[in-house]
């Protein structure tokens, strides 16, 4: 059986395993601290970054390759429509959260309140630096405005079928979720479009996750938030 | 005809506007300085981001979509392999140099040398920062080494053929060779590959660039480098 690669919160390893969940495709899971830099983990994938997919027949290092080889794979649910602008509309949506919402918002968060947790003092281990955070927090109002945007026009991110675009969203705000940094009382078009998410099987493993000596938000977990 | 919204300076511009050339698709041209927010291009792409492909039926904002796009279309080359761990491979080195050489190398050197020329004060305009500059170069080297390691096992970046891998991996050290900053006397076998690279035909709009008031370095434009 091929084995996942993955950190419990890291935006693109939950983005690979609600496509692995919603395709049904059964795999090992692995928990890497990436930080570690544990280096039967560096000669996986030489970038050192999570997630990493190995099988028998060699590994697919990063989430962009390894979502775009599920996706051609098949499995259970399509997660992108089969052609046209639609597709690419779906893949912009995805770079928006890979990237921009990553940069903006996810990174400072997620970086100041977990990682640094965990890493050592000498490679940049600490307490959250407050102002990073606050920053991340007042760009996070514009992506959820411009989320709430889309969904004032459609089922689902990227058009009227669920995907990959919404499955990518939810993965990088459910890291912020698990932190509490969703203020969803503000956002109930939003909140509802999450809610759907939420309840569907892929995600209950996310929902499992609880990282020792950091437990997740109270309502984390509820599927009534 | 479609167009194609680009920068000159822009590494995700040039690698789509190599692959069009690979491709022999025709489409126009219009140069757009992202950082002017033109209201009528952040109507294409919310994100304000180059490259964008608009046709007659839409939009396609962003290199990601824009690449697999028109890999899906076909054109006169294929630019991946066609599956399997190869074809994930090759978008393991696109990322590679899209998202970790981008953020470590080329977005210190470019926005510091190029992109802060020409934006306004109140927006972060200004000269150079040294010290920026000073640390892209010296990450530059992590990954010539890492490009040389891949070219000691293989013909190509991402293996026996070419394709997207060498377009964008080349289309982000053209930036860096405009304002001279690469060294290619210390790198030979990189060297040799880029030369191959400069001497394709879709290579030579790229070499045509010459920003005003900022020429680009002696050799940038010599095949013979």
């Amino acid at each position: 059986m091929a084995t996942l690669f993955h950190h419990p919160l890291c935006p693109f390893s939950r983005k690979i395993r609600l496509m692995l969940g919603e395709k049904k495709f059964s795999v090992d899971y692995v928990e890497e601290r990436p930080w570690e830099r544990r280096l039967d983990f560096l000669m996986l994938n030489p970038s050192g970054e999570v997630p990493v997919l190995e099988g028998e027949s060699g590994a697919i290092a990063g989430h962009y390759p390894i979502a775009e080889w599920l996706e051609e794979k098949g499995g259970a649910t399509p997660l992108m429509p089969s052609g046209g602008l639609e597709r690419a509309e779906l893949r912009r949506i995805v770079a928006w959260f890979d990237d921009k919402f990553h940069k903006e918002v996810g990174q400072l968060i997620t970086y100041e309140k977990i990682d640094r947790r965990f890493m050592r003092k000498e490679n940049g281990g600490g307490t959250p630096d407050i102002e990073t955070v606050r920053v991340g927090i007042s760009n996070l109002k514009i992506h959820m405005e411009y989320i709430s945007y889309l969904l004032e026009q459609r089922d689902w991110l990227a058009g009227s079928q669920f995907g990959l675009a919404d499955l990518t969203a939810a993965a990088h705000l459910s890291c912020l979720d698990y932190t509490g940094d969703i203020y969803w009382q503000d956002w109930a078009i939003a909140r509802e479009w999450y809610a759907r998410l939420k309840s569907r099987p892929s995600f209950r493993p996310l929902l499992a996750d609880n990282i020792a000596g950091m437990p997740p938000a109270t309502h984390y977990t509820n599927l009534d938030f």
